[in-house]
């Protein structure tokens, strides 16, 4: 099994770094976090300088996995173009567009196609991270015209290892999926926990359910939500228009008719849709890795479906009947 | 023990006569349903005809209960007029203001207290109650300039009973601030989910906590979300205003400045409000329930403050040390 190296040890690295060991296979971490890298290595975990873990990366033949902050994504990738420019490469950023022209600049010769976990905690640090945190989610994996398919399967491979399952996807259509359902519901959580702080003690008194799960994720860091959503600016500014055009005609219909129907009944179908896309029937099929492979995963991806095996020369995909 | 006649049973009205049962009072039940009218009746509780219902509750000076929605409130006040015109009456119905005024119009002389349970479920009708619904919950009962104390305190007393702890505060207050806590998080959850529906399949594929959680209350039944939020309509319009200004705020911001600083932090903030509100220290302070009764006790519920104990005579309310 081809080893991985990861490059940051947060949440996300650490968990990866839990899982592809546990899936047996040899696997590294280095992090600028000494609080992490000491956690990290009381855990029996091998932490080293980012260098070594490079270097060991490029003699090993591993998948490199970037996985830090966006913020810190170009300094990293210098140093990956000076220790392992060849490197599979891939990463775990909650965006893919600016990742990826940072790669195209920075390693024009790197092996890389981009990765993103839907999965996370409100909390962060290797103290949050878990080897199981991957199990059954989604992991999309850039699929570009440009992108190596021996890349693109070695990164999925990892998602797999991980117990997650793969989203054939590119980095575009990923950051406009993920601004409708990661970055808009981090802004939405913040909008709806200030709005209900502004009732004062007495309306948060009141809070139940529906308010603390449409604010829990305004608990998360700051800086995290911050790193996340502004690095997705374009699409997220559609999303917001989306919503901004939906809460105006909203607020038309209640005030001028009484009514809420339309809003509440696009609703209702839109989380219905969700809920049957998630648990209906899926079929299976199986899509041989050829010069044709990369136009159809991503006609998969675009109707739900998920890589769930992967040989030298096939993916199985499931794709849900109610798309 | 003063008992109670329960008009509707369906989750909520189903859960109050199982909790007003189980604390030990005489209570039985009515309704229009024959499906919750059966099933109730097969889990051992009496339900009887209306009529039959509010005939006993006036010879047995019992405390008659409102469950049904706001649209049938109406009808039942009618019913109550005529065979309890002077009962001691509360409601659990999910606005405040609107069925006051029914009460003052159609039951001038009830002993009357509106009461809202800051419970529910994704579930409705019987077979979703429960008696242990409103553990540890909030319940609104409202204390009006002209509310007779003692009625204030029957209906306190139930929800006593059924295990959840009172917020003294006017009808007025009440609907602004379930506005904020209860109705717009409805509104943001169905056009969250509508959003995110038209990402099409991969995007709901990707979809995970933050988008599940922040959609979860779109699920709920449309006709009863529809009656919450259109019931509400004024104070729904302020919050919603409330949440369009933040919106745009934002959306200008990360479209000038691509920053969401303040839409982000304030956020986290009132997040952590809430969070310490529920988990921080408490006072406690004992209210004689005198003339000045009805004020204080409305202070308090203001601070954050909950009733926790009634005697005759006396309240005894916590109060948040955060607030």
């Amino acid at each position: 099994m081809r080893a991985v190296c990861v490059i940051g040890l947060g949440l996300i690295g650490g968990s990866v770094l839990r899982a592809a060991s546990a899936a047996g296979r040899p696997a590294w971490g280095t992090t600028t976090s000494a609080d992490d890298a000491e956690a990290a290595r009381a855990d029996g975990f091998d932490v080293v300088e980012v260098d070594a873990a490079l270097r060991r990366a490029a003699a090993e033949d591993a998948q490199v996995v970037v996985a830090t902050p966006l913020t810190a994504v170009r300094g990293v990738l210098r140093e990956v173009a000076e220790h392992a420019p060849q490197a599979w490469l891939t990463d775990v950023v909650s965006v893919k567009d600016p990742v990826a022209a940072e790669v195209r600049s920075l390693l024009p010769q790197a092996r890389y196609a981009g990765g993103h976990p839907m999965a996370g905690s409100s909390s962060s640090g290797w103290g949050a991270s878990s080897g199981h945190l991957f199990s059954g989610a989604a992991w999309a994996v850039t699929l570009e015209d440009g992108t190596a398919l021996d890349a693109w399967r070695e990164a999925a491979q990892l998602a797999l290892d991980c117990g997650a399952q793969v989203v054939p996807t590119t980095a575009g259509a990923h950051d406009s999926a993920v601004a409708r359902i990661s970055h808009l519901p981090h802004v939405f959580a913040a909008i709806l926990a200030a709005v209900g702080a502004d009732g004062g003690p007495l309306a948060l008194s009141l809070a139940a359910g529906s308010f603390r799960d449409g604010t829990r994720v305004a608990g998360s860091p700051p800086d995290l939500v911050r790193a996340m959503t502004e690095g997705n600016r374009n699409a997220l500014l559609d999303a917001v228009d989306d919503a901004l055009g939906r809460l105006g005609a909203a607020r038309g219909s209640l005030a001028s008719t009484g009514g809420l129907k339309s809003t509440v009944d696009e609703g209702y179908d839109a989380r219905r849709y969700l809920e049957d896309l998630a648990t209906c029937d899926r079929t299976t099929e199986t899509v041989r890795l050829d010069a044709a492979a990369p136009q159809r995963l991503r006609e998969l991806g675009e109707l739900g479906g998920r890589v769930v095996a992967l040989t030298d020369d096939t993916a199985t995909v499931e794709v849900p009947t109610a798309a």
